[in-house]
Formats: C-alpha cells, sequence, structure tokens
C-alpha cells in the first residue's frame, strides 16, 4: 500500500504540499447562504446537483443550509448510489438509464430512497416498468425537454403528452413530471440571463401545460441552473432549480456576485526557463475543461496546459519563481473535481481536514 | 461501502456494461513485441514511459517483452511510487521535483530502487543534494533539455554543462546524463518523422558533447518518444527512448502501423433525439484530450463531448439506436486512462480479467 500524503488539521494553507484541492468552507457557506435566502418562502426550491463536488457530505450541509428540495441531482446511476449511501434520500438521475444492468441497480437503489430518472423514449420508459415490477420498486419518471442543448430530451410538447401517459398508464413507475438543463455561453448581464433564461424554462413549461391538458399533473418542474437561480424561481411552475456550479464557483461564472469561488488549485512552480515563463507542478491529469485561471498575479496568465504541468506566461519578468505557489481556479468545476480524491478543507487559511470525493470517478 | 460494477472473466464483449475501458491484450503484445524487434541489437533501448497505462503491472509485461533499458518513466513522485511498489526498481521520473516533501519522498524512494530525476536549475540540485544526504539516499541526476515544447529543460548547452558540473561535484547525487522530450503535431510521413526527430533529437546530443567536453561523461542520453522509436535507435549516442504512446496507441499516432489501438471505451446510445444524432452514456468526465473518434461506424463522427454525454453526428441517417453499443479510440490515452480506475482485460474479445489503474490520480 502507497503512503497517500494527507496534510494533517492545523496545517498553514502555504505549507501544504502542491498540487493540492483547496476547499475554503467560508465560501462554500455563503454560497450555500445565498441560496437559502433567495428560496427563502418561494415555492420553487433548489435540487443541488452533486457532479459538481461529488460529496455526500457536502450535499447534506447543502440541504441543511435551507432553501432545497431536499435532495439532489446525480448524473449517473453510481453517483446516485454514492449519494444514497451517504444519506441523501432523494435523487433526481438527469441522464437517460437504458441498459438491463443499470435499470437493475435503479431498481434496487429505489427501495433505498426516492428516485427518479430522466427519460425521453417510450421503450426505455416500457423497460424501467417492467424492471420495477420485477424488483417490486417505485421508479419516478421525468420527461427531460431539451429547450438549447441539442443533447438528450424531447423536441416537442406532444411526444413528453405521449411519453407522460405512458408513464402515467404502467405499473412499478410514476409520472412525476419534466425537466430541462441549458447553458448560457459568456458572462452575460443580468438582462441577457433574464430574457435567454426566461425563454428557455418557457419552452419547458409549455410541455407541462400540453401534459396537463390532457389531464395528467406535473407536480415537478425541475429547469433553471446557477446561472438562472434568480430568475427560475420567479417564473410560476416551476418547482425546482438544477444549480450544480453555485456550491464551488468557477471564474467561468465568477459574474454572479452573489456566490465565491471555493475550490482552487494550488500549485509551485517548478521551472523558470525563461524571463516569461513559470512552469506549475499541475497539469491535465487534475484539471480539465477550460483553461484555468491564475489568482493574485496580474498581468500574469496560464498559456496552456500539458499533461503535468500547467505553462504560465507573464506580460512583464515573471513575477513567480521556483518553489512559489500559486493558486487556480477552474472554469469547469465538476470536470476538474473528478480528478481529484480529496478536498483540502480550509477556514481562515487554515487546514481543517481532508474531504473525500466519494463520487469520484462515479462514470457508470 | 458502494458495490462497483466489475465483469467476470469468460463474459462476452457486447455484455460488458458501458460505459467501460477496454484492454485488449493481443494489440498490447503486439505493441511490446514491435519494440522489442526493433531494439534487437540496438544499443539504445526503450524505457518506457509508465503515464500511458499507469500500471506497474503492465509495465512489468513491457520489460519483460524485451528491447527496453530494464525501467520506466514516471510522471510524478506518487506514479513512481506506485511503479516501484509494483516491482520496478528503475525509475527516471522526467519533471522537476522541488519542493521539501517531495525531494523527501524522492529519496526515502530511492533506498529501494535507483531513482533518477530531470532537472533545470542549481538551486533544486543543491536541494536534492541535501536532502540526500541526511536521508543517506543516492539519486541521479539527468539535465532535462528543451528541444522544443517551451516547457522546463535547459535552452542552452553552456548551463547544461554548469549543472552537470554542479551534480558531478555534489554529495549524495550523480550525474547520470541528459533527456529531452518533443512532440510533432498532426500526422506526418515519414520522411518529415525522420527530418524533425533528427533535428530535435541532434539539439539534445549537443549538450551532451559540451558536457564531455568538459571531461564528465554523459552514461544516459533519453530522448525520442513513440513517433521518433525507429529513428532514435539509429542515432549515436542515444541510449534510451522515452515511449509512451505506443503502449496503448491513440487515433492521433495511428499512422504507425507497427502498433495497433490496445485501449479502447465501449459506450452506449441512450438517446436518438433526431434523425441524424445519437447521444453515448460516457463524457468528459471519462474521457479527455482530443475528441475521441468512433469506430466501425463510416459517416459517424463525434460532435463533441459534454459532461457526461458523447453526441455523435452521422451525415445520413444514425445507424445507431437507443441500446446499441460502439466503441471510441482516444486521441491522447494518457488523459483518458487517468480518468478510470481499472481496465477490462480482452483475449479474442472475452473478458481476461480486470487489471486495476494503480496509479490512475497520482497528481502528487
Amino acid at each position: 500500500m502507497i503512503e497517500t500524503y494527507r496534510p494533517l488539521p492545523g496545517t498553514l494553507v502555504r505549507s501544504v504540499e502542491t498540487p493540492c484541492l483547496l476547499l475554503d468552507l467560508n465560501a462554500l457557506e455563503k454560497n450555500f447562504n445565498t441560496i437559502a435566502r433567495t428560496y427563502e418562502g418561494t415555492i420553487c426550491k433548489m435540487r443541488a446537483h452533486a457532479k459538481n463536488h461529488k460529496s455526500p457530505i457536502i450535499a447534506k450541509k447543502q440541504i441543511q443550509a435551507g432553501g432545497t428540495v431536499g435532495g439532489v441531482c446525480a448524473a449517473k446511476v453510481s453517483e446516485a448510489e454514492v449519494m444514497v449511501n451517504g444519506g441523501i434520500d432523494n435523487v433526481l438521475i438527469t441522464n437517460q438509464i437504458v441498459t438491463q444492468d443499470k435499470i437493475g441497480r435503479l431498481c434496487k437503489l429505489a427501495k433505498k430512497a426516492d428516485i427518479m430518472v430522466a427519460a425521453d423514449d417510450p421503450r426505455n420508459i416500457k423497460d424501467i416498468s417492467e424492471a420495477a415490477v420485477t424488483h417490486g420498486a417505485s421508479i419516478g419518471i421525468i420527461i427531460e425537454v431539451d429547450t438549447s442543448m441539442g443533447r438528450g430530451g424531447i423536441r416537442d410538447s406532444s411526444l413528453g403528452v405521449e411519453l407522460a401517459e405512458l408513464a402515467a398508464s404502467l405499473p412499478g413507475i410514476t409520472f412525476r413530471g419534466i425537466m430541462s438543463h441549458q447553458t448560457l455561453p459568456g458572462k452575460p448581464d443580468p438582462e441577457t440571463r433574464e430574457i435567454e433564461g426566461r425563454g428557455y424554462i418557457q419552452k419547458c413549461l409549455e410541455t407541462k401545460t400540453a401534459i396537463e391538458a390532457v389531464g395528467i399533473p406535473v407536480d415537478i418542474v425541475s429547469s433553471g441552473e446557477t446561472w438562472t437561480y434568480d430568475i427560475a424561481s420567479l417564473i410560476p411552475g416551476v418547482t425546482e432549480v438544477q444549480g450544480g456550479t453555485y456550491a464551488l464557483m468557477s471564474h467561468a461564472y465568477d459574474y454572479m456576485d452573489a456566490f465565491s469561488i471555493a475550490a482552487k488549485i494550488m500549485s509551485t512552480v517548478i521551472s523558470t526557463p525563461s524571463e516569461t515563463v513559470a512552469i506549475g507542478d499541475v497539469g491535465s491529469r487534475a484539471l480539465g475543461g477550460v483553461l484555468p485561471e491564475i489568482q493574485d498575479y496580474p498581468g500574469v496568465y496560464v498559456e496552456t496546459v500539458s499533461d503535468h504541468q500547467v505553462i504560465l506566461r507573464s506580460e512583464g519578468k515573471m513575477p513567480l519563481k521556483i518553489g512559489d505557489t500559486f493558486l487556480l481556479i477552474s472554469g469547469q468545476q465538476d470536470i476538474m473535481v473528478n480528478r481529484w480524491d480529496y478536498f483540502v478543507t480550509l477556514r481562515d487559511g487554515i487546514v481543517e481536514g481532508i474531504l473525500d470525493i466519494e463520487a469520484r470517478g462515479c462514470v457508470n
């Protein structure tokens, strides 16, 4: 067995061996409190997406802070298993689950917790129903509506009605509602966010209206995400928001002042081959997604990320020397977090402990 | 504890639950035998880069096949620890190691195996020497020469001479030689490979000549990589080639007929939202690097990879339907492999077993 490096509680952040993934608990709690405050007294609540942090312990903190539906989203069956195992009793899987083995695992899980799954195909709904009957389980069906992503999800309301009727008629499953997910590139101003966000969510609500028109109640409308957290909750009919990014935040969303960056990567300079270049000890093995940004060094930027190194370039003379540490902020935290086994948690710059990323590598 | 899905030996490949990472043992052995044949009777041998497959078991197979120096390269101290722990007794770490903690781990490791590390800075060489003396260890120093990458490594021979003199004069360390690494984008024809490869390696050899001119022997010249495996070995003075990719191969290198793709990702279609689109159940959580390519479906290509899904687009009507499986080939296997906990090993399309990716997540 290899000894794994894990800093002890009480260690000063600057003494933590790099590369490491730091989690600032003050920032995390600020983000959770923003949601609790925003959703105080509203019908619509947050259903945090666990794929962002991949930790049932953080998910429970998120729920305890308030403003949530009391459950989470998960991207994969294995991720849902980790969440249920960690004490979360209500999970919406936001993808289609189509193979025998994984539908079986879904059924097994549904005997321990309230499990819902996204669907967009009649054969798949029939398969889930049959398996649920065999296992004596009950699974909630959420019809996915594609509003902008070009991925899974129905494209027109009539198919939504057909699937809702099917889900409502078959044994072992219950029709629970609809969901959509959408993204907006760049750093939009509040007005753009509002116009675009309302437009996408409205498209999702059209399917709700069509389903209710044939007499089937739609209990859940799960739409909206971090960038519409304050818009979705104002739209009548939306019952929950699937916010992932807001927990750890990322530089791609840092136009949203209500949240702070909670997870950062700390790296050490290992080489300064020229006056304007510094090489850090962390690469794409531990990063991922869009290029990260460096904090606290104006004029220094991330030029590229290779397998095991980050290459920093400065406009003037490089202020960093060999042995110096610096912080990187990911543009896509959920992809980045998946590269790590644990967070080093910090309170006021001092290590509080180690938090295992229990759903890391849950690809199945 | 979560039950993890692991297929049993004897399972047919088409029945393995997806997404999964398949390792074709016939292809792997073909690749290793190509190297054994190429380096039969040459002075220059292969030092396989373990970052490609991250498995000491595969590294041992690689060495046993022949044509190697009997050791491996590793990218990180933690990766080297996994290799030594798995029975490899000779490791060259191809990066600079500059922090106290990691230099200490290097010394500890050097008491169990022959450990060499790349260096490009006098202060760093002094630090390694001091730590080695304290620990009673001996560490080999390899001066890194930058020939084309713009990353770590010295840029001119005179600094190489200065560092070699320093390494040769200090206690606890031994000057062993020099190394370089270079890449060539695209799919070059053999002539371009030969011209470019020779040019880069020659630049590295200039430093060897300069160091030898001051009377210091240069035992190791570790240069070349998969795309120059058959060129580097013909250049007098090169003692070893750092080939990583050739083990698993990738679509980015598939112009090299002597090797076959040994690692592939199998995925299942979970949604077919339009006539020309199919969504697969694997995304960037388990892929990474350049876009993968799909096998066996001409006219179908990978349009994009989202967090948890791959979006396939077909020129005509999509031949894949929900529940169908398909194979993806990574363009950058080492980044991709790092997303997985194990390979499912195959012999003639039948599962032989599970091979843990022991150095997965070795970021430290």
